[in-house]
C-alpha cells in the first residue's frame, strides 16, 4: 500500500507491506487521517525524544531506524475482520483510539514500527477500541473526535468550574479542543491568543469570549479588561520552550496553568515565581476512553462544529510538503490527510 | 542597637538606630531568632532577585542599596507597647508572623529598610499578630514556630491524605518541617532523603520511616522498596537547580511534586515528561494565620520535638561566619541566634 513513511528523520512517500489482521483486530481503509503538531515535533526531535527516553531507562516506542507511519487522528472503514472479531463488519464506517493490544502491550497505532497509522491506505485496528460512527456525521469530521477529546480531557483535568474564568494561549488544534471543551463547561470569559488572524477567528467561532492578538494585547491584559476578578486556569497549549515560564511570569497568585501543549525540548523556569504565586503547574496527556467516546458525541450531535477546523484536504502524495506547511501554520489549524485523493 | 546586617550583599555586624514603636506596634527584644535558608539565598542571589522583581513590574521589597537587618525565624520578649496597643505589655514573651501592617501595607520584619529583624537586638512587631507562647515553652524552641509552620502549610497544600505515601527530597529545617507535619497527617510510609547523616537521624526522630543517603540509595528506590504501591507525593525541600527535574524524572505516572524548596536560580525542566506522566507540580509558600498558631500550640504540647533540630546558637556576632558555615550545610539544621550571648 501507499503511505507517507517517518524514514531517516524525513517523511517520504513509499511503498509498505500491507498489514495482515491478527486475532481481536480488523484491516481498514483510511478516510480521513489529521496532521497531528506532536508528529511534526516527532520529526524535528527525534533524536532528542529517543535520547531522553534511554535516560530514563524507558522503552522508545518505536525503532526510529525502521520505518514508521504515523497517523492517530482517523476515521477509517472495515475492510476485513480478523479471527475473533464480534464488535465491527466490513463495511462500518470507525474511529479508534490509536492503539493495538498486543500480548507484549498496548502498541500506538501511528507510533509503532508494526502498526501502521492514517498516513497511510490501510491500517489494523483493535476492534474492541472501534466506534462505529453515528449516521449521517462526515468521517472528516468524525477524524477531528482524537484531537477534540484532547480538549476534553485537558479541561476535566484542569478542575476549571463554573465560575471560573480561562486564559487560553495558542489556538492551534489543541489550544481550539479546549476552548471547545471550556464553552461546554460553561466557562466564561474564555480569553484566548493567537498571533494567527484565521485562528484568532476559529477560536471565537468555537466559543472563545475574547480572541486577541498577542502582538496587539497580552491575554492576560485582555483577561483583566474583560474580567480580572474570577479565579483563573492558564491552558499553555503552544508547546515550545518559553511558555511555561511565561505563563508563569503573567499568572496572578494562585493559578493553576495547566500545560497541554507539548514542548518535546528543555524548557527553563524560575521556580521562585511558582513559589512566590504558590502556582499550580499541572500536565495533561491523551484522553480516556469515556473521554474519547463523549467527544465522538459531541461531534455528531453538532456540539462541537470542527468543520471550520478542516483548513486543507490532502492526499497521502502530498503529505511531506503538509509537514513543511505546517511548521509555519498562521493559516491552517487541521489539514486532513484522505488518501483517495491520492 | 548591635545588628547582623546585609549590606553591599555582604553580612556585617554594627550599630542601628533603635526602632521606634507606632501605633499598634511593640518595641521587642530578640530572645532568639532562626537562621533561614531563604537568608542565605537573599544574599547570595540579591542581583538576581532584583531583577526578576524588576522584570515582573514588582517592587522589590527593600532597597538593596540600605541596610535591611534579616531575621524572621524569632521568639521575642515585650520592651514596649507603642500607642492603641490592647493585645500584649511589656514582659510578655511572644512570637509572630514576621509582618508589620502599615498604611503603605504590609512591611516584611527582616525583608524590609524599616523594619530590622531578628539578627538584631530590638525589633518591631505589630501587637495584633503576636502570639504570647504558652507558659514553660523555652523561647527558643518557640523561635522554630516559622519555619515549622512552613511544613504544615506544604502538607496542607499538597492534599496528600491518609493512605497515601511521600517521598521528602531534602532533611534540612524545611525538610524537617515537612517530615514532622507528614507525621501528625498519618502518612504512611514517609520516605526521606539527605546526603547528611546528622540531617538523617533527625528525620528519622521527627517521624519518617526510612531516611537514606541517596548516595547509597535513591529515595524513590527506598520508597519502592518499602511500598512502590500508594499514591505518592514528593516533596521537594532542596531548592537547587535541577531538582524539580530530577522529581519529575523519578516520579510515578500522576504524581503530585510539591515545591517547598526555594530555587532562587533559573531551573531547567523537560515538559514533554510532565506530559507524558501527567504529572502535577504544585507550589508552597509560608502558611496561612491560622497554620502559624496551630504550630505554635503544637510544638508548646510536644508533638513536633524541635529541640534536636537546634544545632548551633550564636551570638550577633557569630552571624557573619554562621552565614558561610551554612553554606555547606552537613553538620546542621538550624542555628540559632541570640542577642545575650554577645
Amino acid at each position: 500500500m501507499q503511505a507517507a513513511i517517518l524514514r531517516d528523520k524525513r517523511i517520504v512517500v513509499d511503498e509498505v507491506p500491507d498489514p495482515t489482521p491478527g486475532p481481536g483486530q480488523v484491516l481498514a481503509e483510511t478516510l480521513a487521517c489529521g496532521i497531528c503538531g506532536s508528529d511534526l515535533h516527532m520529526v524535528q526531535h527525534l533524536d532528542r525524544l529517543v535520547n531522553g527516553a534511554q535516560a530514563m531507562g524507558r522503552p522508545f516506542p518505536f525503532d526510529p531506524k525502521r520505518d514508521v507511519v504515523m497517523g492517530h487522528e482517523f476515521c477509517a472503514k472495515v475492510i476485513e475482520a480478523g479471527p475473533d472479531v464480534s464488535e465491527v463488519k466490513a463495511g462500518d464506517i470507525v474511529v479508534s483510539m490509536p492503539a493495538v493490544l498486543t500480548a507484549e502491550g498496548p502498541k500506538g497505532i501511528g507510533y509503532s514500527n508494526e502498526y501502521p497509522g492514517g498516513y497511510g491506505e490501510r491500517m489494523l485496528l483493535q476492534s474492541a477500541l472501534c466506534r462505529k460512527i453515528p449516521d449521517g456525521l462526515d468521517p472528516r469530521h468524525a477524524a477531528l473526535t482524537e484531537p477534540m477529546a484532547v480538549g476534553v480531557h485537558a479541561v476535566a483535568k484542569s478542575g476549571i468550574q463554573p465560575g471560573d474564568a480561562a486564559v487560553v494561549l495558542g489556538c492551534g488544534p489543541v489550544g481550539l479542543a479546549v476552548i471547545a471543551a471550556l464553552r461546554l463547561a460553561g466557562i466564561e470569559p474564555i480569553v484566548a491568543a493567537d498571533f494567527s488572524a484565521t485562528r484568532r477567528e476559529l477560536a471565537a467561532g468555537l466559543g472563545a469570549h475574547e480572541a486577541v492578538d498577542p502582538a496587539q494585547e497580552p491575554a492576560i491584559e485582555a483577561w483583566q479588561r474583560v474580567d480580572g476578578t474570577k479565579s483563573l486556569v492558564i491552558f499553555e497549549a503552544v508547546g515550545v520552550p518559553g511558555m511555561i515560564a511565561e505563563a508563569m511570569r503573567v499568572a496572578p497568585p494562585a493559578t493553576r496553568i495547566l500545560v497541554v501543549g507539548v514542548c518535546m525540548e528543555d524548557d527553563t523556569i524560575w521556580p521562585m515565581l511558582g513559589v512566590n504565586k504558590e502556582l499550580t503547574i499541572q500536565f495533561s496527556l491523551g484522553y480516556a476512553p469515556g473521554e474519547f467516546d463523549r467527544t465522538l458525541g459531541l461531534i455528531a450531535d453538532g456540539e462541537i462544529d470542527v468543520a471550520p477546523l478542516i483548513t486543507g484536504e490532502i492526499g497521502i502524495a502530498g503529505v511531506p510538503d503538509a509537514f513543511e506547511t505546517l511548521t509555519n501554520p498562521a493559516a491552517h489549524a487541521k489539514i486532513l490527510v484522505r488518501p483517495s485523493l491520492g
